[in-house]
């Protein structure tokens, strides 16, 4: 049996009864852990982003689905329903609840460790998955020194080192980076708060940039390559992602640098033709008027708050993931075999 | 003579023998009048930003030196330095200051009289351009009804409506807008704070957005034309604005809808071939690291903070000033006659 290999960062684990979890919300200037001990606690840590971060969404809905068996035998409808509906646009959190949900309707015999079973093998594999996902993505960049990468996609986010940022990692592991340039990624900051305290845990030189600094960075020859997550990406290879990040793919493409994706291909989603057919969630309008409880303008404002944004394929030098990497157009080419 | 036309938001007005300035630090959540009686007081609110805007300067500049010298007739060359020194970089300051001490050095008989006059003309000289700019803006756009601007150049950017804001401006008075995005302009928030404040003042209805945001919304099809103002432009039409402007460029350009750049033809840069020769200023760190007093990252996080990113000349559709509209490639015509 695998075993989850040792990070600097360890964003969920399980212990007894409970799924513990940093709260990512206080990061980076708290570390507290949160006890959760059902669906609907690890539906609310989801909910409001204590845990975020696609591939480790689906190893947390796979606990909570597992962990809700565990109290009450007969909530496993609910807890999945609960779950699926926390974030909806993650496909990996719906994949790990279905895989979950299946385990314990085929084992008659003990449905609840059946659940917890399987949720544990999806933890085991996507920390697999981080580790080969990374390797694949240092070799693809061999080279570049000076890397841009947007929002928050390392131990924070996925178990094991993560995916854009695993990549990072694997990268200044083999050779010296010279800098990382983070985006601070508003509206949740997850590149002030999370990118920056993990870079900073891993001791890669990184700097810090606002959203809007990023593409004029790339044109003015600022980084190497530009190398972000993924939240899900269509048949075609195009990627939807942080919002945020369809601008650092346009200035790459103007700038002639490579600008790779890099997730699992559990974030594939064969039911989407091309992005389009994406449906890009809107979040709360606070997430834009206020930080925290800073109001940065009037109450009532009206905001545009889409969660993500389309890269389209051409855009995309290659998609990473746990089993190699591929052109964008190719991606299904990574599921067969 | 000219009379200044009556706008909904007067950033700046003379008052007997006060300049009579919104403080801008206040707004949107407080409308506070800083009464200025000399050289000294205004230099002083330009330097923490209470008056702002590269046109505003000029004019606040102009009354600085003609308010001193009403009250102490041998202070002009120490009002005229002090002014100078309050923004270095601002041309615009500069220039009017020269106008004003020039004026009252050119009359032996009443020269604080003459420096008022001169200073008034500025004042008028500014909101006539903010009216021709308007006018010929909404011409250019004539049928586009949802509209995008980043950072602010309304009222309380220039006499008169301002710039890109006049433009949009112009449109809602000459048919319905239905409405504008404004860019929230990370890492000093204008559009958050000033853009949105004045939009609701001219009853626009708008929306605010992340500046990640806006280039995923202009592909979505979210606007059809994309306005904003200018700090420097080449003679080639490159342009130099906020941080930001780039990434709203490369996604109009992709989308096929307009991308306008507005200001005045003081804003053209004669000495400068393309936008490789302007010089991009990096402001203080603890602006990316920081709201206010709210930290928003580890403390003493390394950061890259561009005041303006470069906007290349085939990305923007036309340029227009206070003498018409021209293809970026065409702009050093519009200084000529």
């Amino acid at each position: 049996m695998a075993t989850i290999r040792d990070t600097p960062l360890v964003a969920l684990r399980l212990e007894g009864r409970a799924l513990v979890a940093l709260d990512q919300t206080l990061i980076p200037w708290e570390e507290r852990e949160l006890m959760l001990t059902g669906a609907a606690e690890v539906a609310d840590a989801i909910r409001r982003l204590a845990i975020r971060g696609a591939p480790l969404l689906g190893v947390a809905a796979g606990y909570g689905v597992a962990l809700e068996l565990q109290r009450d035998p007969g909530g496993l409808e609910r807890a999945c329903t609960t779950l699926r509906e926390s974030r909806p646009t993650a496909v990996n959190l719906a994949h790990a609840v279905e895989r979950v949900r299946t385990a314990a309707l085929s084992n008659q015999h003990d449905p609840a460790g059946a659940a917890l079973a399987e949720a544990m093998a999806i933890h085991r594999e996507e920390a697999a998955a981080s580790d080969a996902l990374a390797a694949y993505g240092a070799e693809f960049l061999a080279g570049a020194t000076r890397i841009m990468t947007h929002c928050n996609t390392g131990a924070l986010a996925a178990p094991g080192y993560g995916t854009a940022l695993a990549v990072i990692a694997e990268m200044a592991r083999r050779s010296e980076l010279e800098y990382v340039i983070a985006t601070e990624t508003r509206p949740l900051l997850q590149g002030a708060r999370l990118t920056v305290f993990e870079l900073r845990k891993l001791g890669i030189p990184h700097q810090l940039a606002v959203d809007g600094a990023a593409p004029g960075l790339i044109a003015a020859g600022a980084v190497d390559a530009v190398v972000v997550g993924c939240d899900r990406i269509a048949r075609n290879g195009d990627v939807a992602n942080k919002v945020g990040t369809y601008a650092l793919a346009l200035a790459a493409h103007r700038a002639g640098i490579r600008f790779v994706v890099a997730g699992p291909t559990s974030t594939i989603d064969p039911a989407s033709d091309t992005g389009e057919q994406i449906i890009i969630e809107e979040r709360d309008p606070r997430e834009v008027r206020s930080i925290g409880d800073r109001p940065l303008t009037l109450p009532d404002t009206v905001c545009r708050n889409p969660a993500f944004d389309l890269t389209p394929a051409e855009l995309i030098t290659a998609i990473v993931t746990e089993r190699g990497a591929a052109a964008p157009a190719a991606v299904m080419s990574l599921l067969a075999g």
